[in-house]
């Protein structure tokens, strides 16, 4: 089956456990968010898919291939994390002719294209870049390599706004043109919301939601007004936050409203995705 | 004057000219969004003001006061960037105590309740922190330092979502119980929209726009329909951005939409503030 698989992966730092028997499935031709707080797992869930770390426990396929220590699984994923994996002295046009030898279906024509577009020069070292500029270096490698399956470890890293609105943009045209699975481990969720097609939320190593973006978006609402009547409401319902100011009251809620059952003085508004997010994943 | 005063300000680094003739005003007790692309010059104003770089011309005071080399005026400032200037080896609680003999009405108390609020345990040392919390001991300095100006750069860098929305929520409880004046420099626009008042838009060293979020706001609109009845209605107008997608066309606006003028067939939104930002900064 042609999808990324995880069974059962767990694993610890020490005496952190960062992983906790975590099974998932990321389909072909799907854009992803893996989204969590800080220390939640993301990264670690990544790198473990890329062979870059060993799970202690469960297996990783590529398209049914064992994906530890296996060129041919491998060879199908690229990662593109905060390390930079490159001689840091290596010219990034020099770089671009090195990936090509990893992954054959590396664009290099559509790379120095996308380097003119971000206004990155080929001719600098990967050492000499701005926190921003490296991100893009990364970026245009990820998005011309022809991989089955991307994974973006906090892509827009350093990225001004007009920098990050192109990436989305040319996200977007690059998956048109060529669908691949795209994996977008970010914090800056409001704004990835336009771009994924389905959301894996990772809590303290768990997954606690998998599942379509606009499902997701359907199933959150927040409720406001008196506190009493916020508080007859909400009875019964899966609250997942609540806000009090004086005798008001705002309440987060899962689930999908019924107008008939909301009183007239109560307001009901939708949750976006990262205050939904906010709500899920605070301790 | 109780305000910071920046008269006729340039700064060069070799062949760049990162600020050219600058002129400004920081009034007593506003939150002001310093916005620019990478590059544009803000932490070089930033470090202006904070005396911790020379201006080549130009003059900053502070409440009257010249602000170089001038401990009276510096008192009054505080700055937090991306460089730590405490002794790296120091434990955070004891970074409290250190600033407290530079700014005496830096609120230890307060500090100790946001840093367990944030989760961030003070007997660490500075060295040991990630990037996030390494943001969050510095934002949790900034908030409790008390001096009538606090200038901020980029002081969300790496915090999630959830810490990101505490950051804001609490500038807004303490401005409300202290009022001081936050000018904060930052890339994601969006986010800080609701927080700002006044906004300093800045592009290649220069001042490009600044004045009150809602007035901006209220001067930016985005209309949308067949090409051909885009192009009619924009002639004459200070258009600051078109898109264009088969018969289709979109183009950003300067300018109060007077909605009798506009064809029914034309579709007019609000432009939000980092769309807007990224069209009056986009080369």
């Amino acid at each position: 089956m042609n999808c990324i698989e995880l069974k059962d992966i767990s694993k610890s730092f020490g005496a952190t456990q960062a992983l906790r028997g975590v099974s998932l499935r990321f389909e072909e031709n799907k854009i992803y968010g893996l989204l969590g707080r800080n220390g939640a797992g993301k990264s670690t869930l990544l790198n473990i898919i890329a062979n870059r770390l060993f799970a202690d426990t469960g297996q990783v396929s590529v398209n049914d291939l064992p994906a530890v220590e296996n060129d041919k699984a491998q060879q199908m994923i690229y990662l593109m994390s905060e390390q930079t994996l490159y001689p840091e002295k290596m010219k990034i046009r020099e770089v671009f002719k090195w990936t090509k030898n990893f992954y054959p279906d590396f664009d290099a024509a559509y790379a120095q294209n996308l380097a003119a577009q971000f206004g990155l020069d080929t001719k600098k070292r990967v050492n000499s870049l701005s926190t921003g500029y490296s991100s893009i270096f990364k970026i245009i490698i990820a998005l011309s390599v022809n991989t089955p399956y991307v994974l973006l470890d906090e892509p827009v890293l350093g990225l001004d706004a007009n920098h990050r609105d192109m990436f989305y943009r040319l996200l977007i045209e690059k998956y048109g043109n060529r669908p691949s699975t795209f994996i977008i481990s970010t914090h800056l969720i409001e704004e990835v919301s336009g771009v994924i097609e389905d959301i894996v939320i990772i809590k303290n190593g768990e997954i606690i939601r998998n599942e379509s973006c606009e499902s997701l978006l359907s199933k959150g609402y927040t409720v406001s007004g008196k506190a009493s009547q916020v508080d007859a409401f909400i009875e019964g319902k899966e609250v997942i936050g609540v806000d009090s100011l004086g005798g008001l009251k705002t309440a987060h809620i899962m689930g999908v409203p019924d107008r008939r059952e909301i009183p007239e003085d109560l307001e009901v508004t939708k949750l976006d995705l990262q205050k939904l997010f906010i709500q899920l994943t605070n301790s």
